[in-house]
Order: structure tokens, then C-alpha cells, then sequence
């Protein structure tokens, strides 16, 4: 039934993509839309996603990446960017979005909004931004499958200085964050060195526990 | 040809699972593999995943998690594990296996190791758990698509005391620390008061910025 095993079995960390093959915008938006669906912790989906396309600003990202190629030569380059706050008014927007697509004010659900708040005013910025970061990390997981599922190489990358990043893209205006960048495009079989290694996954026995 | 938005669609956070409906062992089976496939910074997986079917660990736990149904009503319970720290043993195990695997050492590779090696010494031991802990995200949302994918119900969860979860199961002794639980099983559809609602996620435009 499944194919998740195959797709994750088919793809890796592309190290050299071909500069010369674009992704179709269906498959984009297909990837972007998966993304987009993942399930966050209370529903908040507390990061957003840049599609980085312009030359200029790839080339400049590309500098703070330890000048990996991956981030120019990608058909295109995914930034994830956490929020750098929980805050009251992010709460509250998408706990009122949630009452408008619902059509309905839900006693239970206001009562953990404000458990929410409670929550949230007990930690500092950064465990907030680091609670973010981690869901950003469940839509990067759905995008590498995703991607792969569309036959899409992928490299999810955190090499690179993430201040820098935020820079060049004017995250901190908008509050936000970069923690995970993610080349999409076509792997180039013939220059890359990885392609042919054999993946490496810890043993079974040194992953999984039981506990019947 | 990708199935990933239909699974997405499909799943939700079930409120309320049915005690009486077991997981078959091969679709466990197939969503623990998805996990392990699942890839991590610099190939690390710094991270655990314990299968608890025992019935007074879950008990136990679901003490701990608002007495949330789903801990012991679920037919599997999953608990991720994340390195309490990125030590250079656990480094040094990673590379020597990735080279037993590859039945080569490559130049570059142990390049890359001294490299890692100094920046997690300049990283502090939470600095470290964080950046472990976000990789254990990936194989969550790894493992919300290869469970959908399967036909198989789960909820991510954060809802409960880590450090209390990390003493019921002896986490500590293994230098792990408890992020994020899923409780995998089937939804029981009469006494779930959210299979119903409409899923919410916010509009393309706000979660999503093309730069061309």
C-alpha cells in the first residue's frame, strides 16, 4: 500500500543538481501544498516558507552557505523560517481563523487558547522560537518525502549562518527566523559523488526499543 | 502520481482511538522503517524511537500527558527520543559505521568529522540537545505520512512532562530525552468530536512567499 519506504529509499542528500532542469510549477505546488497540510503542534503552523527563485538572492545566500552549490544550481531553493516568538496576537490569529473556517465558537477549544497564552508567557523567546523551530522540522520531513514522491531531489541543508540568511531575505522584520534550507531540483548523476554510496542508517536494534 | 497530499488530507490529531483495534505487526513495522530511513544532520541520528505496548508504562505515562485518552487507548505508543547531547563518541560511532558501511574512508568524510567535532564542543550540551531534538521532527513527519499512508491514525504530541516521561522509561541511564510522543491506531469515529471539523491551515498566501 504504501510507497513512503520507496521514496525514501530513492532519494538523498543531492550534492550536484543540474543547473539546466527546472521543476514544473504542478510539482512545486504540490510539494509547497504537502508543506503546507503537515499538522503543528496546536494547529499554529508557526513558520513560513520562502521559494527562492531570484539569481541574486541565491547567490548572496550561497555566500553565508559555505558556498555550496546545492543553493544556486537547485532549480529552486525552499528557506523555512520559524517564527522568533510565540506570541498572544499569533495565538490568537490562528485560533480566530480557526473559529471562522469552522463557523463556530467552541467552548473547550477557548478554553485552551488561554491555557495556551499561560503557556507561552511562562517560557522565554528563544524556548518559544525553539518549540517553532521543531515544527518547522515536521514540514521539512513531509517535504523530503513529498519531493520524493514527485521524483524531486531534495537536500535539506543547515549549514549555513542562519543571522546572514535572515538578512538577505528581511526575515527579523517580519519576525521571523530562518532554521532549515531545502534545494529542490534534479540531481546531476555524473558529478555528484554521493549518488552511488550506499545510504547509511543506523541498525535497527540501535534505533527502535520495544517495550512489550 | 503522489499520494502525500491525500494522505495528509486523510489524517488528522484523533481525539478519541479504539482500544480494540491492533496494529498489525508489518504495518508497524513499515512506519518504524519509514523513520529510520528519515535523514538527519550529517547523517547523525541523534535521536530514539521506543515502542511502548506495555499497558502500565502507558498507563504510567498518560499520568503525565492531561490524562490524555489516546496514550492508552492507541494500539502502539511511540515515543522520540532525542540525544541529551551531541558528544563526539556518538559523532565518532556515526562516521566509523558510516565507513564500515561503505567499506572505505574517504578523505573529505574525516575532513567533515574534525569539523563537526568543533562545532558541537562550541555549541552548549542544550544548544546541542536542541539541534538533536529538531532532527527527532523530521522522522515525526516522516512518520505522520508512512502512518496515513498505511491507513493508520496518529497524533503528534507534546502535552506531557518530558523529564517525567524520561523516568518512566529510564531514558536518562541512555542519555536520551523525550520530545515528542505519537500514538498510532484507529480512530474511533462515534466518540471523536474532531473527525468531523473541517482541518485548518492557513491560506497559501500567509504561509507561503515566492521571491522570483
Amino acid at each position: 500500500m504504501s510507497n513512503v519506504i520507496e521514496h525514501l529509499n530513492w532519494r538523498y542528500a543531492t550534492k550536484s543538481f543540474d543547473a539546466t532542469k527546472k521543476l514544473d510549477d504542478d510539482k512545486l505546488h504540490r510539494i509547497l501544498e504537502a508543506i503546507r497540510l503537515a499538522p503543528t503542534s496546536s494547529g499554529l503552523q508557526p513558520f513560513e516558507v520562502f521559494v527562492v527563485k531570484n539569481p541574486e538572492l541565491r547567490a548572496k545566500i550561497r555566500e553565508v552557505a559555505w558556498n555550496q552549490s546545492q543553493v544556486t544550481d537547485a532549480s529552486h531553493l525552499l528557506v523555512f523560517a520559524a517564527w522568533d516568538n510565540i506570541t498572544p496576537a499569533r495565538i490568537d490569529a490562528a485560533f480566530d481563523y480557526t473559529n471562522e473556517v469552522r463557523g463556530f465558537v467552541n467552548e473547550g477549544w477557548e478554553a485552551y487558547r488561554k491555557q495556551l497564552h499561560g503557556i507561552i508567557a511562562a517560557r522565554t523567546e528563544q524556548a518559544n522560537f525553539d518549540a517553532a523551530a521543531r515544527q518547522a522540522y515536521i514540514g521539512l520531513g513531509v517535504a523530503l518525502v513529498a519531493a520524493a514522491a514527485e521524483g524531486v531531489d531534495s537536500t535539506p541543508m543547515e549549514g549555513f549562518d542562519p543571522a546572514a540568511v535572515d538578512q538577505i531575505l528581511s526575515l527579523k522584520e517580519r519576525n521571523l527566523r530562518s532554521v532549515v534550507i531545502l534545494p529542490l531540483g534534479y540531481r546531476k548523476q555524473d558529478s555528484d559523488w554521493l549518488v552511488n554510496l550506499k545510504k547509511v542508517r543506523r541498525p535497527r536494534d540501535k534505533f527502535i526499543t520495544e517495550l512489550a
